[in-house]
């Protein structure tokens, strides 16, 4: 056991949740932990037994939104520290000497073959398709001459590092496809505000009137803070309610987002923070008119004035 | 000259701003002051000659709204102490021994005039109407023997006062014509919340988008805060824009307030603070779930501990 | 009795509200008719009595918007068909060889009086201030010698058709001040689009909800319709309800009002329409992206396609 | 080929679409077309091969919202006629003799597998999962003594049509897990409505300010329609752009609904409708008060009125 930083992600290496991890922190510095899925990671994170965990949070390769999202918001605290977006992209690799005409079976994430559904109908219609516990496992067993089949799908560059050969690259039904991993940990520090944050919230609503989505929006745009993604999701614990996730444009270190949570605090009865942290696109988010940290600061102190008697 | 705080009104003793002030303070504890007129008595105020002053601020019946609010709204800060409400109704007095058949003229403020002009038109038609400096004034003048007029609308009691004969009492063209007095000060010191607060601002918008009254209005409704009044004005300086004078139910040290005004601050080019202060119907000002004191602070709390780690 | 369309108005002649009828019509088609006051140019107006009536409405020279407003509001249905705002100005007129040193009394309409309060105190400080039934009537009886007063506050230009000399024009205590005068008729025809029209509205809101004035403001929001003006009055049935008097930047006859009034109708308990006129202004009222006519014609094509199976 | 009408939909016989399907329409009044996948039901649908087409359409089994939607959303109008909730749970068949010890590998589809995750972790760990093109084809392919693997996760009820034996029912990770299923058809005619209607939009806004979203959902709000769900979705089209999918809980035959649509399509740069359908719940969707079909005819025909001068 080393001093670096643990780090669970979900195995074993190869999976794009390692290049995700490695496309977020420096070789060498950390201690990769893998973990056999997505609950797993983050019970670790929970548990103390690792520091860090890094999992897919948007468009499904690896495990999707719904899982990561619901395991975030329910149970211990944790937060949302950074997020990094890799698009998704396969190489159909083999042993050396493998021609395409002797696939009778080949592996990989159920995610993964799902992604790559109409290019394996296309191409190997007449293949059996094993599912394995991820992509790099697939690669693993077929470069050990274990489980059966003669091809996977695996990431870019692991067929290459354990030796096999690359028959196609660029494998992929959709070519905009791209999953958005996040790196998570306890609330103990939030990463300090870059210009370019995101704030990812769970929000149950007050009662389904028409103006209540309205009103929570509000809270929001009152304060001239954007929303990048919004999810109504059903509450399994109250059939026919509602909670929403919502990414929102503004770390809670600037005064417009933290007085929009106040806000969201107050008027809804649920609201869970999951983090403020450096938005993948790196694009500076725009701070409308009136909405800057020093138009709040002259804001307060004209309003502290006020209350003082000086005006 | 007495220690005693000095109170501008409009002049002389007998008129309706009299009876608001004596309604405020109790007589012998302040020194009052008689005015010509509202942007004298606000006047006397800035330069520090007086300490308060008591005008109309609603209603017209001895200087209107008008003149008042924006009086106030230019120059030096001046706020909004308290309010009363006083009826409008006259005294038709005349001297001992005058019968209705004797009055060639009568005389009262031209406002007084005008909010008895169907009565007059029918109780007085051949009467000449003479337009005094206010309505004590035409009183005083008539128990005096001059001015040339045999009768003159006068506050109730104070033809009693000066011996004069009351022919009619609670002359008015309309019972429910009322009119809000307002008790002015220096900036020094704002009155401590009652939980029946009224704050009245002057706000001029960004734009005349279709949205920018919409997004004004939203900076109260997000903090649950009610308005009692809404006036748009045209601005003299800007033609072809707006200012509005607004009444909110909330009192500045309220957070729902306080949260309000730095939303608007921050948003619109222009907001003047014309004062918190008690209003005079006395009712408590209903506070909405999630915006009350308490709330604001469990909020705040909350956000504090989880920019700080604790969730 | 001609066959000319008969114009109430507050006469007699030479008062600013026949300026302002002068400036809506030609002489010598229609038949002025001078009334008392603006109730009774109304009531003229209902009972058939006449065809339309000129009544000031807003900034208080001949009688104001509170009387005006509510005298329409209530009763059998009126309309306002046009506008034209005259500025607030008078001329100190006497008999042929009065100075100003003979001037012991001025006569003018109380609202006349007021507007000249501070020039009056100023310039002629002992003279006595007699309150006339209009301005005109003051000049009219100057002329013919009657009144016991030497000098009137006047109307421009009505001093030289009377024969009288005009010691001071420009007289006003605001050079900024001005009066707006309506048209009003029966509502058996609206005036045609302009393309610069308002739309007069009187709202009672369902309650008094921090969200009941912003709900109403979003019908107008919700089709790009701006206001003009917005007021709210202490509904005198209802203690401590109010109503909204407001003027609208669009004509019924566009798409984006008449939707916007379906929708106030809809959820509002009292909507009174109160015409939809041409504004004094003349500038094009400007339409935002998505709310003109054929915005509104396609999309209705639309849903009605979509209706019936066309996409 | 029978007159019947047919349906496409995830083949082959004994799918959960198929139970879907079922659940929708009486057997023998349909002709079901099993297809290969989600696009190629659509695409059936379109070219006039099929009449209809059940997809899922929410909540991953065999397909899940986001290749529903956008495929429904793009290319020529689609709508949905109908959907049916269906509970996410499998039966673990085998041939008749075998016991749980000599399962080596089990098969299912994709998102079978990916739903039974933990459930496979903890019984079968050692087994290997082979991805079938559908759960159906699995246990078929286990009847039929094909395809390498001795067990196969189905849906309930399949198995025992086809002979196998049923080791355990009730099988998922998650027992609230539910997937939604749509009945899909061409535009030329919408369902009646039932008073429990949902309508389905694409929507994108014309900006991303923080008063877009805001904006569109007044639309909603102004006419008093609910929300069920809402999801933004980055435009692959237009990365850092976003378009919004939304049930809302109206019929596109209620005034309510189609004057939001008016509003959505005169002010968004997209909207794509996809159909008003019975909701699956059966629940009648409140009317708020103003915002009946009746109340929408008494505004009209009042605004109408008013245009024509009778008030």
């Amino acid at each position: 056991m080393t001093d670096l930083p643990r780090y669970a992600y979900l195995g074993p290496s190869g999976t794009f949740t390692e290049a995700a991890l490695l496309a977020m922190v420096d070789v060498g510095e950390v201690e990769p932990v893998p973990m056999i899925d997505v609950p797993a990671a983050l019970a670790a994170v929970r548990s103390g037994d690792v520091d860090h965990a890094v999992v897919a949070i948007e468009n499904t390769v690896e495990g999707g939104v719904t899982a990561t999202l619901d395991t975030l918001a329910q149970g211990d605290p944790l937060v949302i520290l950074g997020e990094v977006v890799l698009p998704v992209s396969f190489e159909l690799v083999v042993r050396r000497g493998t021609v395409i005409e002797d696939i009778t079976a080949v592996s990989a994430h159920s995610h993964g073959l799902n992604q790559c559904r109409r290019w394996l109908a296309a191409t190997l219609p007449g293949a059996v398709q094993i599912a394995a516990s991820s992509n790099a496992a697939a690669a693993q067993e077929l470069a050990a001459g274990v489980g059966g089949f003669e091809a996977a799908l695996a990431p870019p560059g692991l067929g290459e590092r354990l030796g096999l050969e690359v028959l196609t690259a660029g494998v992929a039904d959709n070519p905009h496809a791209a999953t958005r991993f996040v790196k998570i940990g306890r609330p103990s520090q939030v990463p300090a505000p870059t210009g370019a944050d995101k704030t990812t919230l769970a929000i149950c609503l007050p009662d389904d009137r028409a103006g209540a989505l309205l009103a929570m929006l509000e809270q929001f745009a009152a304060r001239g803070v954007n929303l990048s993604r919004i999810e109504s999701r059903p509450r399994s614990d109250r059939p026919g309610e509602y909670s929403f996730s919502v990414d929102a444009l503004a770390h809670i270190d600037e005064p417009r987002m933290a007085e929009a949570l106040v806000g969201l605090k107050r008027t809804n009865p649920v609201v869970v923070f999951l983090g403020s942290y450096p938005a993948a696109s790196g694009y500076p988010t725009p701070v409308a008119s009136g909405t800057s940290a020093e138009d709040f600061a002259e804001a307060r102190a004209w309003v502290q004035g006020l209350r003082s008697g000086r005006h």
